[in-house]
């Protein structure tokens, strides 16, 4: 590493923003343990996979290699997303350079995104290549990885003569798969060049699939969040709650039986402690999850509170029970008042 | 209604599953509201609006129609959703027929499906008309409500001359975006027939663009999820705890102070209320949530635990407080043991 503006080129791949690659986020060289490396910065995709480990890695019972045929479904989701990062990566005047199934992530199930991209860049950055000639080149990779996930077989990566693996494609594959393949495997006659709308215009109707596939996914991740979208609110309410009642640092404070925080005792009860006919528990977290939320919107429900003695009961509204939560709560904040 | 194979043809709908589409589950006849209705049975998307009510209610404070130009992007993207529901309808042989901007919702921001289909396959039935004429008619529709949309005119959906329209549209948007529309509104020379599929490779750029935005609003929404559904976990645990400490009728049953509920109770206090040196309450709502995820991931860290008199003190992992959480709320279940 000599030149200073190698690392300087990572800096352009942060114009880079698809959902099809990792975003790089820095570069920069250290002497940290104990030679001259250079670390670059990325986001994170917790508990990833590459292509390798999820294709490649397949062992039955004996520890053989187990090779089962990837649908073609899988197969044109990945170039579909593939062709929609390079696509991403062209616009921006850079070229992905490195496709290797050990380099390609699989983050979800079926999602995957371009890594290790700008690394080439950095490395070979003294190699003068043009980037018409490196975004060519993007191509041959491409259909090389696909060609290598269709045959099952990574050799197909170092491989010169890739016509062999072609021919197995027509056992399990439809045409188009295999003539989208040969187009993305055979270079263009200089000058001309190909250009990735070409790629793009040619797979249209596998984008609408994978976009329609991408539409459903929102609708049921959407679905979930409005689930689980509540249980912060109910969350945050519970932990008032418990810090609120109970503290042993007021047992002997002698508070009257009227005080708010008396109040919010019996109510915790009456959410809490429930009891049948017969004095036995019952639990029922709907009803638990109905209290929370009727004190969380301050509803104008009312309802009847008795205290352990029952010598003392209350007709109050959820909104009273509201106020006295948050008036309470406010105390706990300024413990500089007592 | 005469014909009971009209309302049978609601049926064939159920075959598009798309996510531009608003899914039809059924149709039938009634009497209940004094006359003969016909009752379409869909999916429910609420706190949709229409085209209508979003694009054309925009007024000013003198009430005048405020008529903004709606940016290419966002055109670009129904264009995309449209066609990409269009060709899940033609592929299931059905035809939209109906795509007036008062019957095409928005769903969520930028996200739009068309409505209403089927209703006139039912209503229309008797007019038989040939598939391939009514999806021809279906580019047509789409071409009028771009154009409205594009030039603010609700007027188009009903002109037969849309030149003066078309002609509008140059003064805001790109010539592709003309070119796109034209050739949805320019039906083709009998008996020639257009195909969506022609669109479809044509506009392939854009799909690709909706495509990635998809992506990044899936990541998005997927993020946003693994938040929210640590709040489920804490909540539960909350509610658990809640309802095993401090049951009244558990007040005098004189437990043995080396009981599980009594380490619990102990447990409340350290989680909840914690105090500083000078016995001030110490509110740390990352306290309660790193404690409750230690015990609900069972830790083998060791904390000390400390009764209100403070002659008893207990060393315990969060691995036996989750043990005797699990055992508490179980006994809670089945009352029938006291």
């Amino acid at each position: 590493m000599t030149n200073e503006r190698a690392i300087r080129s990572v800096k352009d791949w942060r114009r880079v923003n698809s959902g099809g690659v990792v975003s790089i986020i820095d570069a920069f060289t250290t002497r940290a343990f104990g030679d001259s490396s250079i670390i670059f910065v990325t986001n994170y995709h917790p508990l990833s996979k590459t292509l390798v480990e999820h294709h490649f890695t397949n062992t039955n019972r004996f520890g053989n290699r187990v090779s089962q045929a990837v649908p073609e479904s899988v197969l044109w989701s990945y170039i579909v997303q593939i062709a929609s990062a390079i696509k991403a990566v062209h616009v921006a005047n850079l070229a992905v350079r490195c496709m290797d199934p050990s380099k390609v992530i699989l983050t979800d199930k079926g999602r995957i995104r371009l890594n290790a991209c700008s690394v080439l860049d950095v490395v070979h950055f003294e190699t003068q290549r043009t980037l018409p000639e490196l975004q060519q080149e993007d191509f041959i990779h491409f259909g090389k990885l696909i060609l290598a996930i269709a045959t099952n077989n990574l050799t197909v990566m170092q491989s010169h003569n890739l016509m062999p693996f072609v021919d197995q494609l027509s056992r399990s594959y439809t045409p188009e798969l295999r003539d989208t393949i040969i187009w993305l495997l055979t270079p263009a006659q200089a000058p001309a060049i190909r250009a990735i709308g070409e790629l793009l215009s040619g797979i249209s109707n596998h984008i609408v699939d994978a976009f329609d596939s991408s539409l459903h996914a929102n609708d049921s991740l959407y679905s979930e969040l409005a689930r689980e979208v509540e249980n912060g609110r109910v969350a945050r309410l519970l932990m008032k709650l418990g810090s609120i009642n109970d503290r042993p640092e007021h047992d002997n404070e002698g508070w009257s039986e009227t005080s708010e925080r008396f109040m919010l005792k019996m109510f915790r009860d009456y959410v809490f402690h429930q009891v049948d006919a017969n004095g036995r528990p019952v639990i029922d977290m709907g009803h638990i999850l109905a209290c929370l939320n009727k004190l969380d919107a301050g509803s104008q429900e009312k309802i009847t509170l008795t205290s352990r003695d029952e010598q003392t009961v209350f007709i109050v509204t959820y909104h009273e029970l509201k106020k006295q939560v948050a008036s309470a709560w406010a105390d706990l904040q300024k413990p500089s008042r007592r």
